[in-house]
């Protein structure tokens, strides 16, 4: 039996249907145990003092932010206890002379961007959750987006961290890596390190970032494409040209099927796929419409308009609502090296045909990086096994390709396997050892990543 | 008695002159040990029987690259084993469809920014040694340079390393870190914690660039200022404005006053500090000459004519032969939160003062970067002393103003005490754990970093 010293901690929690609820983020299908408790520390000592008594009751810590991840990373184990992170939500500090920001771990992205932006300042990553997800788990999967096609992804933007790790010293100890300043090279990049280790090295608590300047007005530009192989040559032709969007995403036919099929936008037929792009410069605008049409766009449409642009947008922000219409969605996230975006789109489609898995993709093209959404029946066991095996064969080709098991999303529990298969035994033996050294009781988010 | 099985290696080195060359940087005063061999491999392969034997028989390994470190990271310890990259110099691969190079270690910085660039590409990365310094060199030292206030630093370009290691994995193991793709989460990101370990992890034998479009035409924008103040004024205000040029750098009344003894160039004796910036938008270079009058300017010019540009840029190149002139520089390599690069100048001044040391300072201002120059008569025992005293007393105050001891060059023998003083005890404790976990018989470079 666990007796946590934590009973007196404002915000314990042991209610089952708040922990239940506490215990998994948004992966259709992995597993979830049940927590021994769940806490929502306020400070920075709150969470030194729920690892100090969990390290030393070997009670694993699961850490989590909103709970939208897409992988299983936040998802409770037996016996664990859950630390809820939401409530640390502080802006600590906006410094524009410097372009940066400190947060604690639960402060919401758009909530920062906001902030951010009323000092003519800008946070870049954009992951689709922002409305919700906390800056804390996008530094735990080092989340990307849309935008960090031209502006990187979360790594890019994290300076420096407080968290409360163990191993080489104390369980409980709140260590401060990185710096304030642009640049340092003093030391081994811990911080980098600890940005996409989905709580299996400590907890965050505190995050300084990197801030640019606001962005100019942007652009759009539409493309519509009478097949895959057009589409994949127009991304191909704006990287020879030297095109520089802040976001190029790709949407298939299945995807404006179900948008048309539910809102009636009037989206042709003949649409095998739609390319959508922000642009911030007016030469950036030209060169997309020019590349589009070159590679036999069917049609183009631009804007610079915010309204019109939204509107050119909709099909893209429509997709993921209006399929989950049709059923529950495991979400795909592999990455291949950008050239390859229509040979991994047609191996995608002959996976769909093989297990009869209705399969519809959106891709950051840009980047090389596709989100494949397998649908499922509700209630239909044969069509999710059917989707768990293309979900593997998915991860297979995009091996073959040079690509990469999780682009943006993380591993967490869905891509274990995966990865490991990606980074090959030696890799695999050296995170390992990382993982032991800085985690000898393996209490943090243990089974993880 | 040391007997290694690489004596039928091709390019075993131990003529003592030859070893007595590579047994050193360009860092002036760090010590130097005498090495039992070099050897200069010209594979992934020999890297590798060098690793095993020296693991074997506990011999220590320190890598290099062309040598032009400036703060001992590749100088010999006593015993071991120089490995000498720079005939690992082969361009494996430029692909432009997915904007990456594959490069050997020993390829010049200068070298595959030419071989790129007749693809009409461009590999950002520019630290004032690229002519002679190798990419291998460059990611050890994670070098950073004047662009990278716009376009990032070697760690940012570094998608994937080839590495031969030991600890988790046999000495002598050649294990892949990263990825090819654009965007990847699988993992902790090692190859981030290889860039800037300076050679303490294991030997780094192929390495995955990430390329970027030819930039366009860059425009110059200098001036001329009566005060620190006014230039850290208009450093501020470029910020404040959310310009962003290329580069912003500032050098200081000692630099003016060292070229225009040597070249009489016409530099006004009442110009205290001059700033030169690389714009690339017609709007940024209306943005920095306004912010620069608006400063207190004395003067201002721009240019978008190459040779024009060039001439400019003069002072700014002149500044390093011109002070060598004086007698041997210590560099130092302090980075600030950039708004306090106007209080670290005038703290410099005063360290200057106190001990009696000349001290001329460039700085990449735009990044909080400087380097204050420490100038000794040749052969003056006392004057060395007064200047190894002040480079102390410099980073005493880099740290006081929330700064780091090293923004570029690196750790290497100059700044382990001051390092250890950054970090603190914790994350020092984390850095020596990681060291330990993954190079246990302690033979990559010891005693660095």
């Amino acid at each position: 039996m666990v007796t946590l010293g934590l009973v007196d901690l404002e915000g314990l929690i042991t209610d089952p249907a708040t922990l239940a609820n506490l215990s998994h983020d948004e992966a259709e299908w992995a597993p979830a145990g049940t927590p021994f408790a769940a806490l929502r520390p306020r400070s920075t000592e709150d969470v030194q003092r729920a690892v100090r008594e969990c390290a030393a009751q070997g009670v694993p810590i699961v850490p989590r932010g909103a709970g939208t991840g897409l992988s299983g990373g936040a998802n409770a184990t037996d016996g664990c206890l859950v630390l809820d992170l939401s409530r640390m939500n502080r802006i600590i500090e906006i410094d524009p002379d410097n372009l940066l920001a400190v947060v604690q771990p639960g402060v919401v992205n758009d909530d920062l961007k906001k902030a951010v932006a009323a000092r003519g300042l800008w946070y870049p990553p954009d992951p689709a959750s922002s409305p919700w997800s906390t800056i804390g788990g996008n530094v735990a999967t080092n989340a990307g987006g849309l935008c960090c096609l031209k502006y990187g992804v979360t790594r890019d933007y994290v300076l420096g961290l407080e968290v409360v790790m163990g191993g080489p010293v104390e369980y409980g100890t709140a260590v401060k890596l990185g710096r304030r300043t642009n640049k340092g090279v003093a030391g081994y990049d811990l911080t980098s390190l600890l940005v996409g280790s989905e709580g299996t090295l400590g907890v965050v608590t505190e995050i300084t970032l990197r801030l640019r300047p606001a962005p100019g007005q942007q652009g759009t530009v539409v493309g519509a494409f009478p097949g895959l192989v057009e589409a994949g040559e127009a991304v191909a032709l704006c990287t020879k040209r030297g095109l520089q969007p802040a976001a190029l995403e790709l949407i298939d036919r299945a995807c404006l099927q179900a948008v048309e099929d539910w809102k009636h936008l009037g989206i042709e037929p003949d649409t095998e796929a739609m390319l959508l792009a922000r642009t911030e410069t007016s030469e950036d605008a030209d060169g997309l419409v020019s590349a589009f049409t070159d590679a036999g766009a069917v049609w183009t449409e631009r804007s610079t308009d915010s309204a019109e642009a939204e509107a050119l947008f909709a099909a893209r922000r429509l997709t993921y609502p209006a399929l989950e219409r049709l059923g529950p969605l495991l979400t795909e996230d592999v990455c291949v090296p950008r050239s390859l975006v229509p040979v991994m789109l047609a191996r995608i489609e002959e996976i769909g045909a093989k297990h009869s898995v209705q399969i519809a993709t959106i891709a950051h093209a840009g980047d090389g990086n596709l989100h494949p959404l397998l649908i499922t029946p509700p209630g239909d066991d044969n069509a999710r096994i059917a989707a768990q095996a293309a979900f593997e064969d998915i991860i297979d080709q995009a091996l073959d390709l040079g690509g990469t098991v999780t682009g943006e999303h993380g591993v967490g529990l869905l891509k274990r396997d995966g990865m490991i298969r990606e980074l090959g035994p030696d890799a695999h033996a050296v995170q390992r050892a990382v993982k032991s050294t800085l985690d000898p009781l393996d209490i943090f988010n243990p089974g993880k990543a």
